[in-house]
């Protein structure tokens, strides 16, 4: 049964999370189907995981802070280069993760900006056939407080959206 | 490569959402392991996906309305058998769905209540690998007064959620 390949927008953060929403994928939406295709002689489907990070957006530093205090520029260069390292750290992970699935094509996407709007404007352009993402499963009062990406995604975008809670242990 | 069986919970009602979240659902989770599963002698996994339906549940139908009017036993007869008739024919659209996959095997359950409750009620005891369910896609006003079966679920239930909205035409 040839089906045609599949682009998966998986969304991916620091968290333990967003990890395992995107090893569940691997394995339950990707694995099966490559192994399919690789008894076919490699001519079925190869699905292709874009993974999706948001970067905190560039902070404004006022110069002093409430307390007086002044934000030397080392500091804030600190602060970016944090940031840079965050991203890039979450996506050797995700990719290390990717690596034990060979017949999926891996392709890396970073925006800077709120999750949310980075992922609903990018499932606009990229269109992909599924967006995974995982649950902090956070209470009612921290949801209140936090919102929820993956509810606003959910409502938002046009794709089949899968959310994906770790198991409480 | 053998991957334990799934429990699929598929939510599913009178709306065409809903018979297109259960044939993409088909398409893009079943389909492709149950072809390797076939592949590799009938060994592998075999999925199972539980078509699940909520039924309005009885209203207490005053004897009187507003009006005056006498509902007469008649006519609540008329709307349980309506409501009966309702349940069947989405399970055998459903069942029809699924027919044409094989490999799957099929369960169906009927409960009564109110979906957001019936949905919650029966992941926490049947404990599926995924819970899928449609989306009506409504509006933010339509939205707030009819609330959202699916959003609420995907916050409730503990399994991953795959939403799967109608593609627009």
């Amino acid at each position: 049964m040839a089906i045609a390949s599949r682009r998966i927008v998986v969304a991916v953060d620091e968290s333990e999370e967003s990890m395992y929403a995107l090893s569940w994928c691997l394995k339950n939406i990707v694995a099966a189907s490559a192994t399919d295709a690789a008894e076919h002689g490699g001519d079925a489907r190869k699905d292709t995981i874009v993974l999706l990070h948001a970067r905190r957006p560039r902070t404004i530093y006022p110069p002093m802070d409430g307390t007086g205090y002044l934000f030397s520029a080392d500091i804030v260069e600190g602060m970016e280069r944090y940031g840079a390292q965050l991203s890039k750290s979450v996506m050797e992970k995700a990719k290390q993760l990717c690596a034990e699935f060979p017949d999926v094509v891996v392709e890396t996407r970073v925006e800077s900006g709120d999750p949310r709007d980075v992922i609903c404007e990018a499932v606009e352009s990229i269109k992909p056939d599924i967006l995974v993402m995982g649950s902090h499963g956070y209470g009612p009062i921290k949801r209140a407080f936090l919102g929820s990406v993956s509810s606003h995604c959910a409502q938002h975008v046009k794709c089949p959206v899968l959310i994906v809670k770790m198991p409480k242990h």
